[in-house]
């Protein structure tokens, strides 16, 4: 158990949580108040205090005791150093530094920017979801790792495992209002408990197109043909990655032939899923105890591992929906430039209970890493809410693997802090002034990092180079009586004064 | 108590979903498998069936059992009807439907815009926290409202309330690799638990700009200079908003006189924070019970009810930090050009027990909302962690009164979703020319709407209009022999035929 979760079962830390001001002379009982010593004789540091002070100090970015009137309120306490809570965040979840922020946001914004060429509307639900939403019969992993909870008012909710059952919940509450077909994407946080420690996350974000109201295939060539924009875009080719593609229907006519109900098709579909991950006698044995006989599992098994459309023609008949969706795609796979992307696969049945047709996912070709994305058609869903159906399809992808797969390819974007302007007053009674002039820059559209302190120039440099500021604009007394500041083209050196109202 | 909790406490509803494949001779029983009739009869529809079909179907947007292929796959089942979830989101949440994620994202950028322009960098944290970051021993509001429960590891975990904490979390984590001062902004959802059901929200999203490691006023005045950025850019004026300001080194010396102990200050502050909510008597007896003396109360009631710095000089004596602090930040309001803002309001306090030097909220003029944002400086926080205390302020700004606010003042942005093209073919034959003149025009960076089925010409300009398409691109035989499409500009009306290569 981590050190996490044993502090958080220890009842005693959060009594023993330093109170929030702690003077040496604090105590409950009520007694005549002394000023503490160094409060009355403190003189009010200044800016051109700290200056002075900052020659010497050493450059640790001000973190040292140099902390101006907050140091009058700090002197040594003298009590017991408050326990250190655990400074991880919760296992299996992130926090976002700037860095990682930055990342994030740069993919983010490429889901997007995708999903708005596509002519997608962008949609949210809440994180937490009745538990209800998310129960199914089929024991997807998915079900059997819901992060869920009964909340203080004895509901049973969860933080939602994925978006897709949401989408459907909101489309029945809007019903008619809406005009089909919709198109919507989102982006969302996505949970999901996973009791071993393998180093593998809670949460997961999650990029999500749908569209809802079209039974033709084209809507899924469509879906297809925007995660290849998306790839496209961040440098990644056919050589890179691909899409295994097969349908439902394909297993569902094996197991028609072999009179298996209908209704056990989604807890096959979900053994399927696990072909590649436990091993195959397991596999069978699962089958076999939902009632598959010997003979249908071979032939199943035989059927999955076919890799090619004419064979599965061969096999299945041209009559069938399966072989007819399918080379509907190949064929529209061409038009919209994709199909060196995509191949049959029929192993490919994905882990969801809710599919019903065409299944996707995309890999990489190398081999190393877990499913990149993932979708299909689901056109029962709305009903097992006991909505009316409409039909649907969609895909979720994840912003795990994909960074990944970025790194392994050398394709991780440089993602700097880059601000127009650092702003600095060369004098503490000129730090109006500075916040003047950053203020005309940020309304003409400017991002400025003003220095709020008093700083020597070697400290602003510095700062500059961290930031990647494009100009140092210096505000200095001769300077300002003229009416004019200082510039800096950090980049090429040059420098000049300008009038403030001419700073661009 | 609502549908959704009582079908939540049915246990018997996750059963009574319906299975996802359901034909009329769906049994556990195995037995011989008899084709449906529908399915062997049932003729692929093509495009061309569609086409015919749609001239006498009604314009329901496709939702009528006009279904394709999957309609063979659903020949209504012979089972009682599902009964319907709760479509609602759960209680005190909301879903983003495309009108509510067009405002939603509308503010965001604006937040992240200005937060830009005074350059902060973007951070988040888990929306899942310990319980142990968010308890405090004051007895805010917000620990009795904290959205928390055991995890299936028996951990004590809440939906963050705040995000303060968990970015002192992360400060103290960071430890000397981060440099100061830091400028940090976060956009999150936050999170409380209301018992009471007064139409109250339990999430928002909140803007947050910190600035860590300086014990200047200057750090305030430029976090207040952000948010007076920030309304202006959304069209509300010094008349709609003002900040009233004070500092909690104004209560701390009232309460010095008195000698109360320093560690009830905290708790002092949030019995005072509820002085517009709660009787006075209740506050009196609440303080009375912190111990502290009628005179005090009375006192501390006196100076609560001071708007004038002037008068607070004459109380306190121009020599405390209270006053000093106080004078600086106005002086610097009008270097800043935000004096109009701001006034001085001693009975401002704000409700969380770790601010420690000046605070402040924004109000709108009329009287009429809650406040609008409040922040203040912190300088303490990190120590109640176990970390080295920095100092700190900074600022939490929520989605929800701000949109009550715009609303009432009509300032509510009109935003519609807009594509730049509509593509549609004219027959089935070029569903697949279609995809590729759409490939094309994104490939430019156009958004593109492309219609997935064959529609009349009526449907396509009906959803031209929704969409706000500005082209109509039709891809007909005629014209697409010559390699060229049709154009119309749907503003104008105007038509023209174009190569394709040479659309833009």
């Amino acid at each position: 158990m981590s050190t996490l979760s044993s502090s958080l079962l220890n009842p005693r830390l959060s009594f023993s949580l330093k109170p929030l001001f702690l003077f040496s002379q604090s105590s409950f009982a009520p007694r005549k108040f002394q000023i503490p010593r160094q409060f009355v004789s403190a003189k009010r540091k200044t800016f051109s205090d700290l200056a002075s002070e900052q020659s010497s100090a050493t450059d640790n970015g001000g973190r040292s005791g140099r902390g101006g009137r907050s140091g009058a309120l700090s002197p040594s306490p003298v009590v017991e150093k408050v326990q250190r809570i655990d400074v991880n965040p919760p296992k299996g979840t992130r926090d976002f530094p700037p860095e990682d922020m930055r990342l994030r946001t740069w993919l983010f914004n490429h889901f997007r920017e995708v999903s708005r060429l596509f002519g997608f509307e962008e949609v949210d639900y809440p994180v937490l979801e009745s538990e209800a939403l998310f129960i199914r019969k089929a024991g997807e992993e998915i079900r059997d790792q819901l992060y869920c909870f009964e909340d203080r008012g004895n509901r049973r909710v969860a933080l939602r495992p994925e978006l897709t059952p949401s989408l459907a919940r909101l489309v029945i509450q809007k019903g008619k209002s809406l005009s089909l077909p919709l198109k919507w994407f989102a982006i969302g946080q996505c949970w999901r408990y996973e009791r071993m420690t393998r180093g593998r996350r809670r949460e997961h974000y999650q990029w999500n197109m749908d569209i809802l109201g079209l039974p033709e295939v084209t809507a899924e060539a469509e879906l297809i043909s925007s995660i290849v924009a998306f790839f496209k875009r961040i440098g990644i080719t056919e050589s890179d990655v691909g899409f295994k593609v097969s349908s439902r229907k394909v297993l569902q006519e094996v197991l028609r032939c072999y009179s298996v109900p209908e209704n056990l098709f989604g807890k096959v579909c979900i053994i399927i899923d696990k072909i590649e991950k436990i091993p195959i006698d397991e596999i069978k044995r699962e089958l076999n105890a939902t009632g598959l006989s010997e003979e249908a599992i071979e032939e199943l098994l035989q059927v999955l591992s076919i890799k090619s459309l004419t064979k599965l023609e061969e096999i299945l008949g041209g009559a069938g929906e399966a072989v007819a969706d399918l080379k509907e795609l190949f064929s529209l796979s061409e038009k919209f430039g994709y199909s060196e992307w995509i191949q049959f696969d029929a192993s490919v049945v994905r882990g969801l209970a809710y599919y019903t047709g065409i299944v996707f996912e995309g890999f990489d070709r190398q081999g190393k890493l877990r499913a990149i994305c993932g979708g299909g058609r689901y056109d029962r869903l709305l009903s097992t809410f006991g909505g009316d159906d409409v039909p649907a399809c969609g895909f979720g992808f994840g912003d795990a693997v994909i960074v990944e797969l970025l790194k392994e390819k050398g394709l991780l974007p440089e993602l700097n802090l880059e601000v127009d302007n650092i702003v600095c007053a060369l004098d503490y009674d000129l730090q109006g002034v500075a916040a003047e002039v950053a203020t005309k820059l940020r309304e003409k559209g400017q991002s400025v990092d003003l220095v709020l302190e008093s700083k020597p120039l070697k400290w602003v440099f510095k700062r500059a180079a961290r930031t990647n500021a494009q100009r140092l604009v210096l505000v200095g007394n001769t300077e300002w009586q003229k009416g004019m500041v200082g510039v800096k083209i950090l980049s090429s050196g040059e420098q000049y004064e300008i009038k403030l109202d001419e700073l661009e």
